[in-house]
């Protein structure tokens, strides 16, 4: 491995262009590493930044395929919400980032690998932690947390004059008031003016989700396909002429428009850091929304009862997994084996209506439903008799029965007490 | 206790008339016990009939303020959510209807006490159980499990005809679309028409929240003031006279006002009854919801991590307690002196906008919050230096390079696998 | 279906012996099954009886090999300990029974299967739930469970005079104190003097572990190799004459026979019925407990922390599932999804001394330990600074800070209070 | 605070001598606080060297019955055994010590607080987590992840020449074969010669838990009550003069003696550190495993099924909490509210066989029993039918044959699959 040629996750913004250049005066071969995870971008431009400041080589990465088929809709199968709210669309996108920035150091047999995430956040944890699970010899410069760095940059008036020092051409102002992270999953809003909890945002903000009083009168519906937990098929019934889309991208990305439109999927909360500080942030999930909706809802006629209660108990260790950055790591092997077990025969279609910010399910059909009229009418080999429950609550009311005499008993102390008052 | 004395749960409709009327001629005394937990009814005439049908006795029980302050908000403290969107309106009745129940057959010395739920549902397993753990030897006349009232009543037909032969003055028509049971937490509607979990309901069924269409087009802004998780006051800031209630019963009513107009808390499912069988339901749950919704947004700033990590694995456990019928249990003392705990300090105001069946937290604030600037900006105690972060992952990352290693070695039967690759 | 067919479970003991009987005089035409799990018994006098006792068929059926490679390895390899404590030895053996009982009434077209378990204890669930999960249709006669039946026999000296008016030669006493089932895994006594949970039993009942005061004076050391969690082969390294066995069958008997001699594997508890009930059992497993204790001993080196973290939170499940009766279900294939994955790479040897009801292990090697000197001293990648530390704990330490300032300030009412007292 | 004063956890070997006089030597005055938590220890002796080596105060604190009382009896009654074989000695004597370690800090004002654990292992943590909670200002001083300290002391051989330098009296060899930790709970072998995780140590090392063929070969029989999980007396049976101990740490003691003397509670294993590297440790811990397996005994009659089975998933949990060094933080309060709970009313007593490394319950007695014999004949409020069970046993079944149909038709792709195959 190369011990001078490093790659830089380059968005092409004003810290990892600073970082970029940086790099290359530290004596430096800098590839720089564009990913195209679904952000809005121009991506030739960033590009022509890049070797404009100094990278020896350029590589942008169109990763959107392989980001739905095989980080969000694992994902979504699972059931990954952390701590109830939250749908990962950033933690989503870290591993398959540093998945492919791997790939290029192995390309040009780079011994280093950096990131521009600051210190004090949860990208770092996540990059570093694939880095160390994909390559654990390649090794990781992380300037947020050099202090040569951090002495020479100590604000963002160190880092702007620094670009004009160094002709790094990017529009940028003094004041940034708040930070955002955007791909086909989501586009988060946090720091800056949004660190007080209970200061709402100008709706003015937001560039992904309609707020809601912009949001048409009319609701669509729609039905999405599933087979075996992965989405197959989205239509939209809505006027006159149905609209299907049916590969993996194309469907998400239609998703995402159609939530984007209603409004769909924007949170506001305060999480836990996996540093553990707490944290604000806003995020806006409007495909993931609708998906995760629908899923859940067919998860209710096609999955087993049991199954359903012991995939609920992993699924917030899922989201940890996730959300804490080990993507590639044992207990994530571990979860989606079970995950996979899981999704086998979910499948069939669910009827949403989006309107204003909701994605209801109001109907839901499955060729493997375990709930159809001959079960529910409980006429499988036999039937059901009514006294059957009779004795399946006298059995379950046994322990009940017990614990009462002897708690009884205890509080008053008696050795007369009576089972029935 | 009194062999020939049994108190009914009596609704007033047609199945409790008809089997209050059947007791009477099996020869009991019957005391017909109305419990109001909120549903719209009019207890007066509810009262008259029970008399007329042949009640010995009738105890109309007012049991609304009980209900809110320890069913309703003990449930949402303790994030109970059936199958992760249920939140439980039904099941949070049955045990305090049990629990008069059981204190009016004492007090007439009752040897029996009977039910008007069927024998595939859910609330025969609830009231049942709840007789059970409160009075262990009382005994229990479910006449849906009795093969002579049974093979008495066969169809909806029967119970007409039973009803005009005897004299039982009550509104009915042969057709009954689907059932409902109402209470303050919630209605719900199902069976019927709306077995089939692909058919959607008319519009025009929903009588408490709005159809969203028609809910207004202007946004109310509140206010939720909570205390140790309970809530002690709602604020409505929307127009010129802002609103506030503070006393649990017309808090909980004001949220439900609120909701209601503005469409929150309706969800169309399919879930997993006790016995096994799924069952489609659509539950309506307006202030509910609210509620669940700002004090889960203000556990975001105000509870510890581990503290709501380990909550959130308790959550489904509490949740499938209430559902069961389990109120009173051992275990439900035991989840509950969990939450009892989880919920110290969870202190402090969250703000929402309710809208077109959205009610979303935007703001919250909290004097116990443990995010706060201070502690955000990391400068406790001699602050956080970047260079913990970088010893934080290096750490975490030992354990993913030694399985890296140990898996690579293991697939490629190689002795002399590296690290780096 | 033959609708006059059945399949009884037959033991050749006095109870399935007058139910075989009673089932011909029923009208039923008889096939004797009997399972030959590795009980002490000799089958050739079993199958006698049941001809001579009126069985149109006999069909006795070794299930040994099976039994231990389906049943006992993947219990032990989930780590599945029901209440902390009892390996599941009877449990285990039932789905086995039930599968081949199934699959010989398709052979014989039978429309009936029967069994000898009574209506109080856990056998029954675990015999139906299999044949309702293996064969929806085909009809149960639980003759403990049918009135008819339990009219004419109310004690156990009905059993002996029909026996003797129906001439079933079978010895018999009067008088029998407790009862015991056995098979490969392990062998219980129960009920009757043994109920009282305060009464030790007489150290005279036990026939397969050595009581400890007889066991040997000199301990024996042996080894255990694993493959996947699998066991492998079996060292005696003790003696002169060192001895291995390999195959699934002889290799888990040969761990039999070293248990039973050093007294290994007998428990005696009170544990929870699923009907609800407790229940004072005494179990001997002297195989399965060393089996056991050689694994987990592997996977402490051999298995990933979060891997084993997560294992354990599934591993109550699994005894529950298994202990309950539902190894034929969804929820089973789900864990044993999870199970497969975390027994992958679990390979190695695990050394253990043998002495006086002890198991200890005392040494552990594997290929693919994560435990080696080169992950210990923290070499890889560059090694490990001690700093890391202190930045791990600086980390991990932040959230408590925060916690107790909170909680002070709570406590005290202050506003001024301070972070240092 | 004083900014010159720290206060070291002194043990009077040699590292924590060396620390006293390199703290003295770089200007601070040095409180030496010396921790009595059962180790076999001349505390008049330590003190005479702190004092020797510098100290400007010695403080040695007698914490055993506190340890006793507030850190064994609460770890036992919540069941907390880490990974499912380590009852935590270490882990549970480090927040005692560290909590009376704050305490003179505060009366001697100081500023700092040091200890000499390494930066490899648990117990840095476990110190500082501690510190962190109880004393957010306070700054720690740990030498072992010093750079300047490291430096100077590269090896055991710089440590001895500097005490020889600085005349600290200790007598030390330059061989160390193994680290040792001693308490009231139990003793530590572990790293040297015993990393190796197949070496078996030398018999010779132990100097706790009698080597089995050394123990006696009569057994001890004994008897613990218990009052709400605690234990309140110990008996031993054995013998013409039966023995009995009431106060918590002779108590305590007693069986610690009791323990020792039959070779009970020493295991060998390979655990997960909470920095997630593998360590192979062995630990002695006599009273403490005879107190778990005997309480555990009594909650199988006297604690809920139920609560058992919630109480047991939040073992593991607990056990992690106190392992990782997490006793003074929000989530300790929050599971030993639930701990407490779970605990009311395990009251009785519980008899077992101390023989051979083995510990075995025998018989046990409960007044608030959930197991006596009117229960388990099932003779409550009228008794239990048989045919009860075959209603129990039937609605479970039901979600079993609904998905065998539904996985038979996915598998066979057949519109015709019938049930009953």
């Amino acid at each position: 491995m190369k011990d001078d040629t490093i790659v830089l996750a380059y968005s092409g913004g004003l810290d990892t262009s600073i970082i970029l250049k940086w790099l290359e005066l530290e004596g430096f071969r800098v590839i720089a590493y564009v990913a195209d995870v679904g952000q809005e971008e121009d991506f030739e431009k960033v590009a022509r930044r890049a070797r404009a400041t100094g990278a020896a080589e350029v590589e942008v990465c169109d990763l959107k395929e392989e980001f739905v088929t095989d980080y969000i809709f694992p994902a979504i199968r699972g059931r990954a919400v952390y701590e109830g709210r939250y749908l990962l669309g950033t933690a989503l996108a870290r591993p398959i980032i540093a998945k492919k920035q791997i790939e290029i150091a192995r390309k040009y047999d780079a011994g280093w690998v950096s990131h521009g995430a600051t210190g004090k956040g949860n990208d770092q944890v996540r990059f570093e932690l694939a880095f160390a699970a994909l390559a654990a010899r390649i090794k990781v410069l992380a300037p947020w947390k050099e202090s040569r760095f951090l002495e020479r940059f100590q604000g963002r008036r160190d880092l702007i004059r620094f670009a004009e020092e160094n002709g790094i051409d990017i529009p940028v102002t003094l004041e940034k008031s708040f930070s955002t992270d955007e791909n086909l999953m989501h586009k988060s809003y946090e720091s800056g003016v949004l660190e007080d909890p209970m200061q709402q945002p100008d709706p003015g903000i937001f560039t992904v989700c309609s707020n809601l009083e912009d949001a048409p009168d009319r609701k669509s519906t729609i039905e999405i396909d599933f087979v075996d937990g992965f989405p197959v098929a989205v239509r939209d019934l809505t006027g006159d002429t149905p609209k299907e889309v049916t590969s993996p991208l194309p469907l998400f990305q239609f998703l995402n428009e159609l939530g984007r439109i209603h409004g769909i999927g924007r949170v506001d909360l305060v999480e836990n850091r996996y540093i553990g500080i707490k944290s604000r942030g806003i995020y806006e999930t409007p495909g993931g929304t609708i998906l995760h909706e629908a899923l859940r809802d067919l998860e209710g006629i096609a999955m087993d009862k049991q199954v359903q209660r012991l995939r609920d108990m992993l699924a917030p260790e899922l989201a940890a997994v996730i959300y804490n950055g080990y993507w590639f790591s044992p207990e994530m092997e571990f979860l989606m084996a079970a995950v996979e077990k899981s999704q086998e025969l979910i499948t069939g279609t669910v009827r949403l209506e989006l309107y204003k910010g909701t994605a209801r399910p109001v109907g839901r059909t499955s060729p493997s439903s375990l709930y159809n009229p001959e079960l529910a009418s409980m006429d499988i080999a036999g039937g059901f008799d009514q006294s059957d429950s009779a004795g399946f609550i006298r059995v379950n009311a046994l322990r009940l029965k017990a614990h009462r005499v002897i708690t009884r008993e205890a509080e008053k102390g008696e050795s007369d007490a009576t089972l029935g008052q």
